[in-house]
């Protein structure tokens, strides 16, 4: 690398601050000064370290970047408007509504693989890009993300470096922007890049500390990193907050806010003063060595359900059968487990097809996080399970998965109260309203195997977030094998000619429905009851037109808390019609431990709580 | 210490054993491998380390012990039993419905100060705990917190060793029993202790291998770390999984399993051979240096509001200044945030009075575990705050606290898409959903700056879990500063004498209907609007009532995704309503970065999408 080289990545370095400083000017807010510390990092990556196709940025066997410390936005659009990508007009129109460059990057830009803005997430995703680049597609790309030290006091920075160091992802570089202060004061370790590196180091990464504002020194970090063999390398990057901003750099109070008017122009000659050639840089092209693939979505076929009418099987069994025969059907189907697999019997997938299961122990955040960077450009479709409670530990990530229009399957088990003696701590009981909440999700909810099944199969061949709410007692198959299930279309399982009211119900609460409408009939009581299937969609026509028949009285049934649940769902889905009216049953207060039939008596979701209940809705006054 | 004491150890230990075996036998379920490797651990610090009083459990001077591989609570059990605290009958029943031994630990319990089971969680309640007693009570007491070795691969733990050092928390000490094996496998680390030690090293620890089985080793260990000062103590202990059971220690596949029934007669037999001396250890007392404290919980008061109606001020600018008010009327108000605090305004505490604040930087998981840390044994009433969206992060925590019966605030600002130009990373539009699932919860959301502090008020004077939802943008006070808040008393901030329908909004949609209502009253439209200043519980005699007056028409809009959110909420409280229509406005997607208020516009909740929705809905026919 010569002289000029290293003055011109200098020169491209002091451009990105300027249009980082302007854009944010114009937009009158974003963080310039967050961005402006990260210069000659993203300089020396984007144009002499990475090998990327910017004409076509989501190419499968470009180098990956993921910005984890998302404010910094800025720069990341300015070096791609320095590699020709952006026009000055776009740039400048930064955080407008007609512009896709918001305050914190999202895929609506194509070069955007993950969204990022909630910090300390980045790595995660960057880890599961690196898994798919050195395991599944077997391919030569690498994976750099860039961090804030602010972001380094988030848990899910160390438990994806673990994660990293664990596979031995040598593909994989973090850099972190070590600028000392964060928002509201300094860091808890602000410029002591030793501990920082110690911190890596003994997280299984190989670390280099560096001058982030040296792009020789960056330059050489790079190449060590390149030589690293397995593990990753951790770059301790020592930087200046606004970093060339005067009477802003290494200041307090400037987080966030963009520079005054009536000063950039003299920051502008100071920085260009630094500037001493003009001319470009070119990129290094990627080497085509990443398979191209098309997931084939919407068209994985599984062997078909084989159970018996009557055969006690958990719903969580039937998952794990058909994990495993997606699995065959399509090799790009990858399971994730946090040490549950045994459990939610994600461990199929594992026996049958080794390659394509990933162990991602105790980290629940990572394990989603790890989930999004698979499925980015398309390079599989990951499953990822673990007990239902334990997928709130990532709402967050699941949170920006939304943001980040990730296409990823969740399968949560051991739902409910129907747990039994393992206790509240166990127990998902907010998992519907956590998915619920996610634009575009779909939130399965089988009853029997044939349903988990199906289910499975069509959460591969849809695209988006999907939840699949399984169970660990094993129930009844009531579902012949050659049925159709339909995302969106929910089931009639008992019915009559007279009936007085709607009973919905899922899971376990199905069962019991079926247990209670067998006992009203023996009381010449006839209710409907219904299977849902999908909780999100609601199949809002079957429900109305059976409300309909049923006088229009609804009970709703549910293994799971109010809020944002079952009942809700149908609540809203009645709301806009004449004169239907709602009960629902669902668990009111923290569970105790105990048998799965006394706590579903004891909380009040057992065929005998459905009995009372239709026999008080039919006698109230009309 | 003699020969003799050793051997009681020993023999404690082994006893710890037999018991925890026993029980999950009798049980059917349950832990005991993992109580096994944990039985010295547990024998030393219980009977001769910790000073506590075993008639007392909640004594404030007490050392303080978190489980926080709270599954092995068989071990934790059966030293209180040999303590004299719990019954051998009572042991028995461990796991039943009518025993409050549950399958994983929670304060139902007096000698449990919070809920465990959620693995990684107890470490940074334990911070919490010592923060409280090294700067809070300035007392002598010390915290212990027993972790598995799988659960160090949260990240969770790593934000809380982090946070102990940084605030030199010399009276913790985390001990790991290290015993090898996950619930499905060999957990990352294995048995390598010294990388485990050095993790826990560079995040500032001082650190002690030991051979966990051995109680010389383990007392020694103690000795250190009472020696210790500046900063926590960890202890890697070195165990195995299964101790003393033959055939089955350090064996797969038996984690989370009873032994089987026809074995227990040999395994106790080959402990009981171990056993040399029967007698009693005695357990040291605490000093009694902790004060004694009553929290004015219901009787803080706060200086009354003080804006003038029309002046515009943020809700989350009002909670600050409610906060330091509230600090100066109570000293064991404490802050907590994560790096927000001039976002939030929780700085004002800070300013005000710098002891009642804790900087907890980017780390929400922490921030909430250590507010559960800090309330136990009402040490503090903590109020965490930081952006709505970032508590997603913290959403296990969360649910774990409310296993906990804790006692914590939590004000989430920059909701929805009113914050404008940052973007979806940064909007909270699933908090009411996450703050509502909390069995017990009250969810406030104030809509000007006298309901903010009002709400801060009612928050601190009423036990439990509550949330208050601030937003970013400045909006005009409404209310008088004498005007009385009630938990589940909405208003009517509109109101006419022919109403055709009711508006309910919050917050800036509050603002928005008001808006509606006037522009349709100029079109000789008359709607009622309210305010329901409590999302949980809501006002449902208003709701139904003004509905009534309204035709029956109910139009919700809320800068909050649909599910779980009011209008769900209110769709459940009127479902057993004859015919109320309710119609909902939310935000369906997710959202763009922009200004405010073309964002409002475009995701369908400002005035004029409301007077749309009127307009519509008194047309349809009837």
């Amino acid at each position: 690398m010569g002289k000029i080289d290293i003055q011109q990545l200098k020169d491209v370095a002091n451009h990105l601050r300027i249009d980082s400083i302007k854009m944010t000017c114009a937009a009158k807010s974003g963080h310039p000064t967050s961005s402006c510390s990260a210069a000659e990092i993203i300089a020396t990556l984007f144009f002499n370290e990475m090998k990327f196709d910017k004409t076509f940025p989501k190419n499968p066997s470009s180098d990956r970047f993921v910005l984890s410390k998302g404010h910094a936005c800025p720069v990341l659009y300015a070096a791609w408007h320095q590699a020709g990508h952006i026009s000055t007009a776009d740039m400048m129109n930064i955080r407008k509504i007609t512009c896709d460059l918001e305050g914190h990057p999202t895929p609506r830009l194509d070069f955007i693989d993950v969204a990022t803005g909630s910090l300390g997430q980045g790595l995660s995703c960057a880890a599961g890009m690196a898994y798919a680049g050195k395991y599944i597609d077997e391919a030569s790309y690498r994976v750099y993300c860039l961090l804030g030290d602010g972001e380094c006091a988030e848990g899910s920075v160390w438990e994806a470096t673990a994660f990293a160091s664990y596979y031995k992802l040598d593909n994989l570089v973090a850099i972190v922007d070590m600028n000392r202060l964060g928002q509201t004061q300094q860091t808890m370790l602000g410029h002591d890049a030793d501990t920082l590196a110690k911190r890596f180091e003994s997280f299984g990464c190989h670390t280099v500390i560096v001058d982030g504002s040296n792009v020789v020194e960056l330059l050489n970090a790079y190449n060590i990193a390149r030589q690293t063999k397995g593990r990753p390398t951790a770059i301790v990057a020592k930087t200046l907050k606004g970093k060339g901003i005067i009477g802003i750099e290494d200041e307090d109070n400037w987080h966030g806010k963009a520079v005054p008017e009536n000063t950039i122009e003299a920051i502008e000659q100071l920085l260009m003063n630094k500037v001493d050639i003009t001319g470009t840089l070119e990129i290094n092209l990627p080497i085509n060595d990443a398979p191209n693939i098309q997931l084939p979505i919407g068209h994985i076929k599984m062997a078909p359900p084989e159970y018996t009418i009557g055969d006690k099987v958990a719903t969580r069994q039937a998952y794990g059968v058909a994990l495993a025969k997606l699995g065959d059907a399509c090799p790009r189907i990858i399971g994730l487990d946090g040490d549950t697999k045994n459990s939610t019997f994600s461990e199929n997938l594992l026996k049958k097809h080794p390659k394509q299961f990933v162990e991602c122990f105790i980290a629940e955040q990572n394990l989603v996080g790890v989930a999004v960077g698979l499925q980015c450009r398309d390079r599989a479709i990951p499953f990822a399970s673990t007990f239902a409670a334990f997928f709130t530990r990532a709402a967050d990530q699941l949170r920006m998965a939304a943001v980040s229009f990730a296409n990823i399957k969740c399968a949560g088990s051991h739902v409910g109260v129907s747990i039994g003696e393992d206790g509240p701590s166990q127990m998902g009981l907010e998992d519907i309203a956590l998915f619920r909440t996610i634009p575009g999700s779909i939130v399965f909810y089988p009853t029997d195997a044939v349903a988990a099944e199906r289910a499975t199969e069509l959460a591969a061949n849809t695209r988006g977030i999907a939840f699949i709410r399984t169970g660990r007692p094993a129930c009844p198959v009531i579902y012949s094998n050659d049925e159709k299930f339909e995302i969106g279309k929910g089931k009639i399982v008992h019915n009559s000619s007279k009936p007085k009211v709607l009973i919905i119900g899922a899971g376990v609460t199905l069962y019991e429905a079926k247990k209670a409408a067998d006992k009203l009939q023996s009381e010449n009581v006839e209710v409907i009851v219904m299977d849902p299937f999908t909780i999100k969609p609601l199949d809002k026509d079957l429900i109305v037109k059976s409300a309909r028949r049923a006088e229009n009285r609804i009970i709703t049934v549910e293994d799971h808390y109010q809020a944002g649940g079952i009942g809700e769902a149908v609540c809203q889905a009645v709301s806009d019609q004449k004169n239907i009216h709602v009960r629902s049953l669902f668990v009111l207060d923290v569970p105790h431990s105990g048998p799965p039939d006394v706590l579903l008596e004891k909380y009040g979701i057992s065929a005998r709580c459905i009995i009372d209940a239709v026999q008080q809705f039919i006698h109230l006054p009309n």
